[in-house]
């Protein structure tokens, strides 16, 4: 009989839906509502497409966090992926499984949370799924991106730079705080609450130099590196002393705990690229300055396979600690 | 020190992805395995894209389904999306929150029931994430598809007919069994646990007549027909005598039962789609031949907002049961 009354399930998602509130990006013909959100690229565009999982009590700690600071970081660590492929994002898709104790103000500051960082980087939500959990809170989120000329993991070769953005390890340094008992100082929280993925920055690194091989550092440096290497077929030598460590950690005593922290967590999302050998230093660092982000070369790609550590004389280093493995049943955060 | 070890994790996603196994679309560029996947669309086409969350004990419970038929339901959930687009399907991204006690061998099984409906509906795997889960298991199924003409949920226009394909509640019909703590007879539980997304008919219908409006059943006919009338600006007089009965309901003594269980489920994933008046029951018959399905006219689009339910005589009804709402707190399944 009549208009049938909306159900709570879709009042519920189009609240979220307007306190995301992204402008929607040129590609979007149609935004979230129907059964498939449709897009249209330019003819000469590659898609890219990627998504990323963040569960509660693996990837997020209610009691860390606020619940903006969750929606932001899960939208970003998705995003960051977008970064890696040197792609610009067009949109989200945001599937929530959210536990009954989460009231609908919970909800608006998570969503709020993603809009912000939607909003940074001009990424539109183009739809999602919502359902309640009888367990822990969890956020699937996929990104879709354009590139021209794409960059993936493989392709570095003998010769190559190895260069990164920003500093390390203020992420996991907040994690090994907050595991510890103990609050971080504003900084460090930040790097973990706030994480920005590098879209414009490995955009402008592309358009300026010759990257033959990117990766996001999702896993941390030692293992994202590993990862570059498998998929190039080739050897990563990095320089241990060259690692830019996160302001942080660089007056800590024990610099191997320092360098273990800044390359086993990866929850900072920088950039490793290699690219081709030749730009001198204060070519790096004027472009450095046009992209607002630091760049550091930190080694150098070799024939052969696998990931090695060197110190400031050339001497081979012990690997520092390994990247984070969900599976293995640690909790880093 | 020389190739660094494959993490757990990695090796469980190149085991899972090997299960998965579909052969990669001519679109897909570079498959999983990198940050992204890339696609190269045609440049007339359009992209669809939409994901579909499936969370134990709210979507779907171990005890009823195998692992093999609960990964292949959450990836014919998701492309029936696509199929109401009249989209031909390209890839998928799945991410998967595995509670601890679901070993590999769950898994593969998992996969393989993915993997059967993928290649069914020439699908590739183009991504994904894997977690584990400290509660329920979740599946998140991201869908990437291509058409020349997408059909929205808006555009139905009065005087149209509505027509719906297959059979309607089998799938309800499943669940009610088991939630009576009944073992559902094998055609019903079969019609829970491998949905057929329309796909191929979808796309064969769109061909053949002017179909100016499409939704699939996921939320039920008696729900979905009120998205398409609220989408469309429009109301939706639906013939209760002409609603297509799953065999097992036909022969209840209580139509009215029936009727409610056919169109408050919604997990047959049929589609209900509003086409332009004029063709012959013959000329009907004969493009369901060619479809292989059953395509009945239920109803018409009129002026106006809602859903009108009449009887043989034209008598206006009550409206039967409503789709699922997962906030509700009903269990479903």
């Amino acid at each position: 009989m009549g208009a049938m009354r909306e159900s709570p399930e879709f009042q519920r998602i189009r609240s979220l839906v307007q306190a995301v509130n992204a402008p929607l990006a040129r590609e979007v013909a149609l935004g979230p509502g129907d059964d498939a959100a449709i897009l249209s690229l330019s003819g000469s565009e590659f898609m890219v497409v990627s998504t990323d999982l963040s569960v509660e009590g693996v990837h997020f700690r209610r009691e860390w966090l606020s619940w903006e600071a969750i929606g932001f970081r899960a939208v970003a660590a998705a995003l960051s992926d977008l970064a890696a492929m040197a792609a610009r994002p067009v949109g989200v898709l945001v599937s929530l499984a959210v536990p009954p104790e989460l009231d609908a103000r919970t909800l608006d500051e998570m969503a709020g949370g993603m809009g912000a960082c939607l909003r940074e980087q001009e990424a539109a939500l183009l739809g999602g799924d919502l359902s309640r959990s009888p367990g822990p809170a969890m956020i699937d989120v996929t990104v879709v991106g354009a590139a021209d000329n794409p960059v993936e993991r493989a392709g570095a070769v003998p010769g190559d730079d190895l260069w990164v953005t920003g500093r390390l390890g203020g992420a996991a340094l907040a994690a090994r705080a907050w595991s510890g008992g103990l609050e971080p100082d504003p900084a460090v929280r930040r790097a973990f609450e706030c994480p920005r993925p590098r879209t414009r920055e490995a955009r402008g690194l592309c358009a300026a130099v010759d990257v033959h091989a990117m990766i996001d550092l999702s896993d941390g440096l030692a293992a994202d590196a590993a990862h570059m290497a498998a998929a190039s077929g080739v050897r990563m030598v990095l320089e241990a002393e060259r690692v830019p460590l996160h302001a942080a950690l660089e007056s800590w005593a024990q610099a191997e705990v320092a360098l273990a922290v800044a390359t086993g967590g990866g929850e900072d999302y920088e950039l490793l690229a290699a690219v081709a050998p030749g730009m001198e230093v204060g070519a790096v660092r004027k472009l450095a300055g046009e992209l607002g982000v630091e760049l550091t070369r930190i080694g150098t790609v070799e024939a052969g396979s696998g990931v090695e550590w060197v110190g400031a004389r050339g001497e081979v280093l012990e690997a520092p600690a390994s990247g984070f493995d969900h599976f293995a049943g640690e909790e880093t955060v």
